[in-house]
């Protein structure tokens, strides 16, 4: 490493408000790709991509997401071990916005910041090479002072991704100039571009912070200001930064691609080394994958007769294919999918129709994230509801009331303390809990491993709106 | 109706003890797909083959079944308030030992006695032409001495199917004598079979009793013998009778079509002009419903983009399918199939890979059928399991006792009678038991309703084998 890398650390700016459909039905709009464990490893993207910014060399990370995400986040963050900022956006502005709160972010820690803005939905397998070549471009930044784009080398004519011209190159480490800047081609133009050595724009940048905002208030001051005012503005909530929504609201929704790269004569590009993937559909996962004999993915509970070339996955329901080709089938326990490889960019389409359809499945996943915890529903018929709830150690539902059905809790992890009426109990492992119709009543788990129980709900009504909340710790409506 | 058929009752002999892999998952060998709801109506084939002879011009149905679905059996002919003989094979002998148990038992009542031995597992739309079809064959059968098979036109040159060529005519009522019978044909062969006007074997027949007891004694003497030794030992078992298992195992395992049909002179054929199918495979199903404007067959909760002539059908999760053709796609809540229509055929290979997988997926259902009603798994792990258990008026549970897990009981539908170390109290809607480790208990139904509960087990060790049997009603093991 040299001298500048050792003394400036590099502000890891981790992008990780998107919502996710065309990964469904793993990935659903209130648990996007990026926090579900799509990878062997068991982990996120996001975690992953935690994990790539920890460690020497790097800052604090900055976090920024939307706020429905703020659970998962802080969750994810705190099983890793990881501190980081974690800054809320009230709502989403597209991707120039959320940059210049990073930016700002960073250059109000130290004003000579250069920040590595990272997409939390990116898988790159090869983490020691990526962190090489990050330090490659936060030198190239801070030296030439340049908005450098990790550009990754194609590895197909994809016409799914914008092309970066390199032009002259700026030094001997991998970084260029950038020539043009071109927009998603058709399929002919991207052969021609793969040809001429272009590279794919991987939308991470490297950039020192000052320059970001200099280039912003060139070309997009109205993002700008609307950042800062966010950012000045902003309250502390428990653990997160919460932008100020007024503000932050005034942001025109643009991509810094459009916002500032297109615009400026800052940009740069370093030509990367890293295997990289944005998993922007079941097919372009499959192609980061390690295959069989057979040339197939086969994940979870499968099994394939006289099936080649083929994406299996199963969380939990035993899958099965026989006899078909380049098809993707992906089970999860209350959602089925199955297209060709071919057509999986289409599964977005498919989930815009659910939601037409009214299909909860859409946009809920079946198993629930609350901030204390999750639960997911096991059974269902007439007067009655069974489900399964897990609540982290400290965690505390809302004191709550229903007119409608009565409850009993069976513990089977873990201990419960519960309240009823205003009285206190704990219930152990193996023991039960009834809670009779229109009484007050609170779950904590006051204990230092997960609470887990089964719940059957029994009544005239079971449905989730059948809720008076008294109190809530999270601040829930 | 002529004379003969108005005074003598043709005696149906339903034959309901084949295990089917082919419509797996839907269809396994603990619930094969004869007793399993596949029909727009809601019912199992099963129960629409007993519906076509109850009535008019029939006596009592004899059922011929294996000793493993005599509950089911009993189930599905109680609930379409039918009676009949239930005869219980202890193993599968192939279809002529089956069948000569049905034509001896229909010649003890009768000496006369017309049989119609029908599959339990086809599937026939037009009831009322398959009602007046079978009065022809039996007309046809007595007067001309004839072992009747019906002869389905063929839709197009299936290989699935042997082929009888019709011979001269017998009468005006469209019975003819056999030229030939051939057996399942390659494909060009078929072509020419369907040309020449061959016609499908059914493997449905109507012959006089004591001609078929005349035509084994000749061609399969060891075969009658069987069956006549293993009625003679038959004994009765609460509504079932039990074939004399030494008798019957002595029984050669042979089809009637080897055993009698390829060698009797006494052969006919019918021309029937009912539509029907054996459903032999998803692709066969398939065939024989109607289809929508993309020429596909959706059933259940099912959502489908841009695809064509495919079959979907869900139980329950979600089924999605974008841009694909010619597929087969069945969910069911533990299990899902995805294959072309070609290639439906080979789930019987597939169903044998899986249990070499040693996975229960293979041959268990979901739901677990039992003499008092059935259970499912709804959720499990670690020291924990979720049952949703259902007891039918009047079932009874076997006293028992587990040593690993204790168990609470849920009543959410109905009344239980639950008895524990011989105290017996009732549970009503909303209540709860608690049965503590090594407690001996009993459940039992005592109203009009169905009883469903939700069964909370936790314990070291919640596997089905961690039961110890006191007493049992319906006499298990």
């Amino acid at each position: 490493m040299t001298a500048t890398s050792r003394t400036r650390l590099v502000h890891p700016v981790v992008i990780a408000g998107g919502s996710g459909t065309r990964l469904w039905p793993v990935s659903r709009d209130s648990m996007p790709k990026q926090f579900v464990s799509l990878l062997d490893s068991g982990r996120s993207t996001f975690e992953e991509t935690i994990l790539r910014v920890t460690g020497e060399g790097f800052a604090r990370p900055v976090v920024v997401t939307h706020s429905d995400f703020r659970f998962v986040v802080a969750e994810q963050l705190a099983g890793l071990g990881v501190e980081a900022d974690i800054v809320l956006e009230p709502e989403r502005r597209d991707s120039a916005a959320a940059i210049a709160v990073g930016a700002l972010m960073a250059a109000r820690r130290d004003e000579e910041a250069v920040c590595l803005v990272l997409a939390a939905d990116h898988l790159i397998p090869d983490a020691a090479l990526f962190t090489a070549d990050c330090q490659r471009a936060a030198e190239g930044a801070a030296r030439h002072g340049r908005i450098m784009m990790l550009g990754i080398e194609p590895t197909g004519p994809s016409t799914a991704y914008g092309y970066i011209a390199p032009g002259a190159p700026l030094d001997e480490a991998g970084a260029f100039a950038v020539e043009r800047f071109a927009e998603k081609p058709d399929r002919e133009t991207a052969e021609t571009y793969v040809a001429e050595g272009y590279r794919w724009n991987s939308g991470n940048f490297v950039f020192p912070a000052r320059l970001m905002a200099e280039e912003l208030a060139a070309f997009a001051p109205a993002v700008l200001d609307a950042a800062r005012g966010a950012l000045d503005a902003a309250v502390a909530d428990l653990d997160f930064l919460r932008l100020d929504a007024a503000a932050f609201g005034a942001a025109p929704r643009i991509s810094i691609d459009y916002a500032v790269m297109e615009k400026t004569r800052r940009a740069g590009v370093l030509k990367t080394r890293f295997r990289w993937s944005d998993i922007g559909s079941w097919d372009a996962m499959f192609d980061v994958k390690d295959k069989d004999a057979s040339g197939n993915v086969l994940e979870g509970a499968v099994s394939v007769l006289d099936t080649r070339s083929s994406f299996v996955r199963s969380d939990e329901v035993l899958t099965t294919v026989v006899g078909l080709e380049d098809v993707v089938v992906v089970t999860t326990p209350d959602a089925v999918l199955v297209t060709s490889r071919e057509r999986a960019g289409e599964v977005k389409t498919l989930v815009a129709q659910l939601h037409r359809e009214a299909r909860p499945e859409a946009g809920q996943h079946h198993r629930i994230h609350r901030p204390w915890g999750w639960y997911q529903r096991i059974d269902i018929g007439d007067r009655f509801q069974v489900k399964h709830i897990c609540v982290k150690p400290g965690g505390i539902l809302s004191l709550q009331r229903h007119y409608h059905r009565a409850e009993h809790w069976v513990v089977v992890h873990g201990t419960a303390e519960v309240t009823v009426d205003g009285t206190v109990t704990l219930f152990h492992e193996n023991e039960a809990a009834y809670l009779p119709i229109g009484c007050t009543h609170r779950l904590h788990n006051p204990g230092k491993i997960p609470l887990k129980l089964i719940e059957v709900q029994v009544g005239s009504y079971t449905g989730e709106d059948d809720i008076v909340r008294l109190e809530d710790i999270y601040a829930r409506k």
